[in-house]
């Protein structure tokens, strides 16, 4: 049987240990193959449930929900911790969006850790455009200069990349969102801590789909979204980290009386909570925070590990079948070729990419997203995507190329 | 027939045009009194099947959902305009929290509307928490002074309070959260203008409540929350007004992916959106989103003026009995007598006010609010709110008071 074979994916599925996960979401259209996890997960039906049962709580309980409400940024950051970032209690917060996170954290690390005097702000050519745009925006209130690397699109950010001299603060992205490259984290971490440079990780790409091991690997600072290979929905709240040595030493921006210790006091001035709370803003929003809740236990369910073996195995077939089908046909692959150094979706570069997407996905009923100039995405969910998923949707891109 | 008969709370109700809405409504436990609009309205039913109904758009649409919901922040914000704040279309989000979004005014005044070299920063002592945090952390990052001036209880802060020489920015709200006292905000508005002095309105308790007139009045920029009366849902995102003339002089302090022109170009610096949606920062969370703008939609049927009509008769109708059963009781009164200038909530002062406002909820069901260090707050939301449960709710408020 030949890897092309409809039958060999047929077997692969029937040997996948997390196949009956795909049970647990709500199934949507069985004529359209979803390959856009990496954008937006499916919905958990267990996510419906909680969310059905937890508009019901609001219209019953009404204020005295808030006093289970209250502190759930923390409980939902501490299991989000535990299931998928390797971070032990009092260092997550879901809160917020992505980018306002990145703000927070990227203030708080040039007001705290920067070495003195540094001036420059580096991150990746690559990294998502709201870490860009937020870092720009940071230069430019404080008088400093935004250093823009040229990552390796193959082996993502190195080290000696990004710590010439002067730099106040990196900020990179754990898996490029453009070409699914995973950084060296330990790596990349111990550079720059031994240059004495804080380093905020970006993991909006890899939570959920890769093991990360922020307190191993001596993370200082994280953020990242739970909308994607979490399966949180549209919108949910983000995270953060802040290791837990460095709480005393940061202080958010933006001080909110959700950051205030002693919240309901009311009448004192600002004293920032003594642990992670400090960096909460606004009244968290209680019903997507529900949404990430459950999402974060299918998670736990499958087990990051096994979720990673089975994206490796996906990635690996979508690049066998790109081999055997594509490459003839003018794409190039822009992922990169040894598994390991790949996240959970795999870019394929075509001179029309942006018209093959839209055709595939309004035809073809196969989704996968572009991103310019020349990239199309298809991300691989573990939990939901099976290896005939990738078959027929790879069969139907080289149809749809070959016409 | 004496206005303290329950038989003339049940005549108020009957002639009450607002009645009808009541059954728009979750009833909720019957047994309870739910005098705590002003911190979390209750859920409309209408709200909760427009909540599912997005779940399964999430579910069965999934990435595709975002060519409805990219825009949903600026369409909200468009309605909740015109509805509410009597702002035009293009000058008002719904996005983040209420701190956040104070935030981002407050920073986008002090870089472009402040009058050079000053430096200090003003509020009402009675000021809502969040407002003062956000200050002070903003007069510390910038080497400001936050200069907090004792707003009149009754009168609410008026413009001589506040326009001492060196004002870089004043922040006021327009209903005091804990007197319930209404600002005058043409006069101050215009004090402040003609000063050439930046002010930021937070609407927090008074959006859904009193009629507001943001265009009318000039008001530059303001701020709100939407879970109070305008009963969206715990933690739902807040809103922004920017007035349009200034929006091209303003900038956000945090610049994210979608508050950039051209979006999903993403290869460009960051070039502000030229209209409100460059005070956007991250993904909108787009489930909660779904419950404001069902929510407004209650607002538009009740119309903000027969909602104001009516919370002053219920406000008035608490004040007579206030003075028939309460004020002998040594209660004092917290709110304003002047109905016009008093808010949908009323305060009563009492030294074991904390002890009185647990032992009426745990075991006389009357839901209302403790502020420190003496205040019962209750707030009386038009579209739910009866008569009787004002007259019921304060009837066992004396019972235990003289027991």
């Amino acid at each position: 049987m030949s890897i092309v074979d409809r039958a060999h994916a047929d077997a692969l599925d029937e040997a996948d240990p997390l196949a009956a996960l795909r049970g647990q979401f709500e199934p949507g259209d069985p004529d359209t193959i979803y390959l856009d996890g990496n954008s937006l997960g499916r919905l958990p039906l267990a996510s419906r449930k909680r969310l059905h049962e937890l508009i019901d709580e609001w219209g019953e309980r009404l204020v005295a929900g808030w006093d289970d409400w209250l502190d759930v940024p923390r409980q939902v950051g501490d299991r989000l911790g535990s299931v998928a970032l390797g971070a032990a209690p009092g260092q997550v917060l879901v809160c917020d969006s992505t980018t306002v996170n990145l703000y927070k954290l990227a203030c708080a690390a040039l007001d705290g850790l920067s070495p003195r005097g540094a001036s420059v702000l580096v991150t990746d050519t690559g990294n998502f455009p709201t870490d860009r745009y937020v870092l720009e925006g940071l230069a430019a209130a404080r008088g400093l200069r935004l250093r823009l690397v040229d990552g390796d699109p193959v082996h993502g950010p190195c080290a000696s990349d990004v710590l010439a001299d002067d730099v106040a603060l990196v900020v990179l992205s754990h898996v490029g969102y453009r070409t699914g490259a995973v950084a060296d984290v330990p790596a990349v971490t111990a550079a720059c801590a031994a240059a004495g440079v804080p380093l905020l990780w970006d993991l909006s790409h890899s939570v959920g789909a890769l093991p990360v091991s922020l307190d191993a690997d001596s993370v200082q600072l994280a953020v990242g979204c739970t909308y994607k290979y979490l399966n949180a929905g549209p919108g949910a709240p983000a995270f953060l980290y802040v290791r837990r040595e460095l709480q005393d030493r940061l202080r958010s921006p933006i001080q909110g009386w959700f950051g205030q210790h002693d919240q309901f006091a009311m009448h004192r001035p600002y004293d920032p909570c003594p642990d992670i709370r400090r960096f909460l803003t606004g009244t968290p929003p209680v019903l997507q925070l529900a949404g990430v809740a459950s999402a974060v236990e299918l998670i736990a369910e499958a087990g990051i590990d096994r979720i990673r073996a089975k994206n490796l195995a996906l990635t690996s077939y979508a690049v066998q079948l790109y081999d055997s089908w594509l490459e003839p046909l003018v794409f190039r692959l822009g992922s990169p070729r040894d598994a390991a150094r790949r996240g959970s979706h795999v870019t394929l570069q075509h001179p029309a990419a942006e018209q093959l997407v839209r055709e595939l996905i309004v035809r073809h009923r196969v989704v996968g997203d572009f991103r310019g100039p020349d990239c199309i995405r298809f991300g691989l969910a573990a939990p939901y995507t099976r290896f005939v998923d990738v078959h027929d949707g790879f069969a139907r891109l080289r149809a749809l190329a070959d016409s």
